[in-house]
């Protein structure tokens, strides 16, 4: 069992009254300096300002209500984790999460704004699996995985369905891969809707497990990264390995230096606000390492989540 | 001779190949924060980064072949100068900026980056309006000021077209102010496409001279104004104040920290990049000076253009 173009279908119907439809942008400036055509899919101004929503979204709605009754659970301290906490707030319905205990404040109070129940463990992930395995025998609460969860990675699809209907005419789609829910999405939404598509993915060579993973034919996991991405760390899952295997074209690695660079050109030429992990996605064409000139791409800038008080081109 | 809804409209047509047609965006943390449904329409994501591309382009495209092989011309060192010299390019026409040689250099990089031809000249009213008119003497070229002309009063009411295109059933909208163009176009526009909306300006306390206008009947000039919003200091014009009597509800005074305040809350949440000019217009919701509660609220964000290393947020 796979996730298809129709339950990607299915889950737009599902979660458009909840979602944000999300603006296409394109910026000259950009084009130029990239040598291509780009069109920025701006999940950074979805609900919860990340992608995430799409997914979680679908998951909590697919629930029937006896399920949905007992709640959701998941552990996570990012953008995962607000996005199951609204939608199960939209919903009606408890969300538990799961947070280590040395996640920043700024994380777990955006969770509890949410309305999350936040049970805390130590920053294991032995820790995390044991506390959210007790939650969900106390409860009955149904899991949204992050991205090893079909529901979640056809709530993902979504958006390059959008982006599909307003640029039917793309040649390329670049997303970033961190546990690989979106660029599974997207790959399945995409060259099913539009033959011959390329769907490449962006990632940090400072995490570069999936880029490696897909040199090995086998998931490499990811140990302890350090990247300023810090929504690329996870390790590909067992769902999503396989489809992209099958899907993407090619995993392109990018600087810290360069994910910085991309970033910091967004916010001043295309004055929208993402996060380093959507800046590796530019990364891929502002770094050059693949010749992809003159070609219609279309890029999903994950998210903009970011802390305004610590900027990285800023020293501290 | 004043501008009318017809001139708007073509304006719209004139210049809808050259601009961006921007989205409206909505933010539900932003409607709970100040107890209305605000419409955020993002001329912060337009051409140059504001709305005055649209001005600038429906001058220069106003002009004959003749005229405008003779060039234009402008004084400015803001937003107006970087939107007259791109609509200049576009048109692959000379475009003549004179900058006051104490403006900041990333200014000038900007004007220059879209090829103005600068001039620069000591930074006094005399000396800009005394270089500017000696240009036009030397060139012929046509001036286009940045406010206080019907062809631009005209391109910046379209704006407001889109936007009750999008959302027609708007009770208020709000614009900063600072010349009175943007207003001036808005509320001719607004007024007669949704009878009964309100038009609403939103001015810094520390540059309140519209606002003193207002109250006096007559134009009280600008003495040297100081407010983080550099874009809204200009002293009124003879254009565009009638207008404004006319048509303009009242002006709110907002403080500049409540500016700071809901610049830093619409990046944030609305993951957007707003300059203090734009934030004037969000600040007149967020200090509630006035009760707009449970209305349908436009927002002209008027224009993103902020230095990255500086923002008011933070100590330097």
């Amino acid at each position: 069992m796979t996730v298809t173009l129709n339950d990607i279908h299915q889950a737009a119907q599902r979660i458009k009254p909840y979602i944000h439809r999300t603006p296409v942008l394109t910026n000259e400036s950009l084009n130029e300096q990239v040598g291509a055509q780009v069109f920025l899919k701006c999940e950074n101004l979805q609900k919860i300002g990340a992608f995430k929503f799409r997914g979680a979204c679908n998951a909590v709605y697919s629930l029937t209500d006896e399920e949905a009754a007992r709640g959701v659970c998941t552990h996570s301290s990012g953008n995962h984790a607000q996005a199951v906490a609204l939608a199960a707030r939209m919903r009606g319905i408890p969300a538990y999460i799961v947070i280590p205990n040395n996640a920043p404040s700024v994380k777990k109070n955006a969770v509890a704004g949410y309305g999350g129940l936040i049970t805390f463990c130590e920053p294991t992930l032995e820790a995390r699996e044991s506390t959210l395995d007790r939650i969900r025998l106390d409860t009955g609460a149904n899991v949204v995985h992050p991205f090893n969860d079909e529901r979640v990675i056809a709530g993902q699809g979504t958006a390059a369905v959008e982006l599909l209907e307003d640029i039917p005419d793309l040649d390329v789609i670049i997303t970033p891969i961190g546990g690989g829910g979106l660029i599974s999405g997207t790959s399945i939404a995409a060259m099913e809707i539009k033959k011959g598509i390329r769907v490449i993915g962006g990632e940090p060579e400072m995490a570069d497990d999936a880029f490696r993973s897909m040199k090995a034919g086998e998931i490499i996991p990811s140990t302890n990264p350090k990247s300023i991405a810090d929504g690329l760390l996870s390790s590909l899952g067992s769902l999503t390995f396989p489809i992209i295997q099958k899907n993407v074209e090619q995993i392109v690695t990018v600087s810290e230096t360069g994910m910085i660079a991309s970033m910091k050109f967004v916010w001043e030429r295309a004055k929208i606000i993402i996060e380093p992990s959507s800046a590796v996605a530019i990364g891929v064409l502002w770094e050059k390492k693949i010749d992809l000139s003159g070609l219609k791409i279309g890029v999903l800038l994950s998210g903009g989540n970011v802390d305004l008080e610590k900027l990285p081109w800023q020293n501290h």
